[in-house]
């Protein structure tokens, strides 16, 4: 007998700008399933579904559903909470008393694990039960997977706020410091690097947390850029820590004795910034430096959005509900990449993607640990979806002077 | 006899979205004229001027100008510097030297004072000579313009961020921060608001440099609103001061002891953002505040402008050689809104633009001052243009609880 039942759908962590694209891809595709009663959406995540706190997606216009496909962050609300196996034993419960028999989870790698857990609660009630982990973050950091939906939208805003900054740059020189998201992962940050089109555009200096950072190293690398071009754009990862993995930003604000209350928070505050500044104004003593934390804009910025990203999103998920109502299987959607450029999707076991994380390949890292590799431009530069242009510089030739004072 | 001969463009200050269309404006506008000879462009605003570094746009082709005017920042680079009188003299000489008769200077209030200084030093000599200033900033605090080119792409940009932010938030609640360009003027912490929908929705709290700022008001304020909706979205200012017009961001600073070498840098800086998220957490006692300065972003973030903002900054530079070339005026462009919603152009007098500062009027902000009123969003939405989308959230009713945990 086919499996029949209420469907349950939810969205973790961070946000991301096509996160709802795979919400409504779940949503819409379940809907042509007769073995479907009802779709639920959990509001808050994990904390909705211990809480009971579902809407009745079935009584969505499909019309509004896509209007919010289009629309930034996680519209069911999202979590931070991890689970614990006790956490886990009282969703499925909650999932078992609401007949929830297909569950969907957006997420990154620790919410894969979370599915694996209630997916093997239900096994041992002998619970007829499909899971399904559908990725997304704006790190890139899943395993197995090529890249992830999410990340496409949020390099798109990172390679076009370089883009332009790096117009600004030239017309008011000096030294600019981005501080991107990424607390193990440099994907993102490397991402500053897909406007650049003149060998003199920045950023000129790529900074990762997969290359231990030397303040020393850091600051002749400044000095080199800013004697050749006068100018010199840095894009740095949240993430970066010295050999000992100790957080740049803690350490620097230990020299300085800055703030005693603040634990180390990436996201949110500009302190690493600043004190990158303030180490480049000190030692090197170039005046106009300054830096910017691009913050919370990254994920969530209206607008900026890549439209293969969008598209891998929503199909990820209508995968997974073929997976799960077709196929009669768990696992974690993750994307393949084909030729140059295509994609498909497969399903894995839920532990093979959960709680570990990805990082970049060393073949995307200059030998310096300074800047991207030409790989890495090929790899990222079709994720960011079509449409960007970065631009154009005049190119008029010089009139010859007359009174040269 | 027509004035014959050389015609000069320039671009002063900080960059905009849309101040190549401008520049762009004049070169092709310039191109129709017999009377024009050859088109410079100076490299580095005034800067360029002194020291003779023209750019030969004669030579650019049409296809390139259209794509450097759809490029964010100054083209032509730009310049910091403020001319003195002695400065003015030296970029006369300059341009009789090389017979330059129509100068172009696309800035702010501080570059229509630089075109009328260079104006009377050609009277004086009876040099005959027409100079236009063609208004730029994102501050939109130049007199007499119902706005200002460069406005609208940056307000679009403000109103993205703070829509975006607003899902996020919603998301994932607490206190959410953003600080925003604009020392003196109010407008662009404004537009912030611009994307609000429901009543619910972010910012809730809007702070500018128009209203003296009281930290304990401000952290009234927050409570309220976090008591009511368990999350706050704040826009602030960079320029908010107290009642003695002391900058916020210095007086925190004094309170917190923090970092003593730097002078009250505004931009380019997480300093004000960090500092009244530490007043939130350790006065108010809430978690999770986080702080974002928008930062460059906002006025040369690649791929965000107005196409109103486009077209008017295009119109208001050609309007500028048509007044020079046909009906040769000397003046400042000025921007007049007709109707709801479309606009004209006049030219005032240099001196009536020049070194004044226009601010946020009583009726755009709200009594208690610390939000904007309804007047200022039908002022300000139809600058940022078309195609602007706030989203959508999810309508779906709640499912009845079985278990009731």
């Amino acid at each position: 007998m086919q499996l029949k039942g209420n469907l349950l759908v939810a969205q973790g962590g961070g946000p991301t700008a096509v996160i709802n694209q795979s919400m409504v891809g779940v949503v819409l595709e379940a809907r042509k399933y007769a073995q479907v009663e009802r779709i639920y959406g959990a509001v808050h995540g994990v904390e909705g579904i211990v809480n009971e706190e579902f809407i009745d997606l079935t009584k969505e216009t499909a019309e509004n559903l896509e209007a919010v496909a289009a629309t930034p962050s996680s519209a069911l609300l999202s979590t931070r909470v991890k689970p614990t196996p006790e956490f886990c034993q009282n969703m499925f419960e909650v999932m078992r008393e609401h007949n929830i028999r297909f569950f969907f989870y957006i997420g990154g790698n620790d919410s894969s694990d979370t599915v694996r857990i209630v997916n093997e609660e239900a096994e041992k009630h002998n619970y007829d039960f499909r899971a399904i982990h559908i990725p997304k973050t704006v790190d890139n950091d899943l395993v197995i997977n090529d890249h992830t939906p999410g990340f496409g939208s949020a390099a798109r805003y990172v390679a076009s706020a370089f883009a332009g900054i790096n117009y600004d740059n030239r017309a008011l020189s000096g030294v600019y410091i981005g501080v991107i998201m990424g607390r193990h992962a440099g994907f993102l940050t490397g991402a500053s690097a897909l406007g650049r089109v003149y060998e003199s555009d920045g950023p000129h200096l790529v900074y990762f947390p997969e290359r231990a950072f030397s303040i020393d190293k850091f600051l002749d690398d400044v000095k080199d850029v800013y004697d050749k071009y006068g100018r010199c754009i840095i894009a740095v990862s949240e993430g970066i820590q010295d050999a000992d993995g100790t957080p740049i930003v803690s350490k620097l604000q230990e020299v300085v004795e800055k703030d005693a209350h603040g634990n180390v928070q990436l996201s949110g505050t500009g302190a690493l910034g600043d004190l990158l500044a303030d180490e480049i104004k000190l030692k090197l003593g170039i005046k106009r430096v300054r830096a910017d934390t691009l913050g919370y804009m990254q994920r969530s910025f209206l607008g900026c959005v890549s439209d293969v990203d969008q598209l891998e999103a929503r199909e990820a998920a209508v995968r997974g509900v073929q997976y799960a109502l077709l196929e009669d299987m768990d696992g974690s959607v993750v994307i393949e990449r084909k030729g140059n450029y295509a994609v498909d999707y497969r399903l894995v076991e839920l532990s093979e993607v959960a709680a570990k994380t990805k990082h970049m390949p060393d073949e995307f890292i200059n030998e310096a640990g300074n800047n991207v590799t030409d790989a890495f431009i090929a790899y990222a530069k079709p994720l960011i979806g079509s449409g960007f242009n970065s631009g154009a510089r005049l190119r008029a030739p010089k009139v010859e002077k007359i009174l040269n004072r």
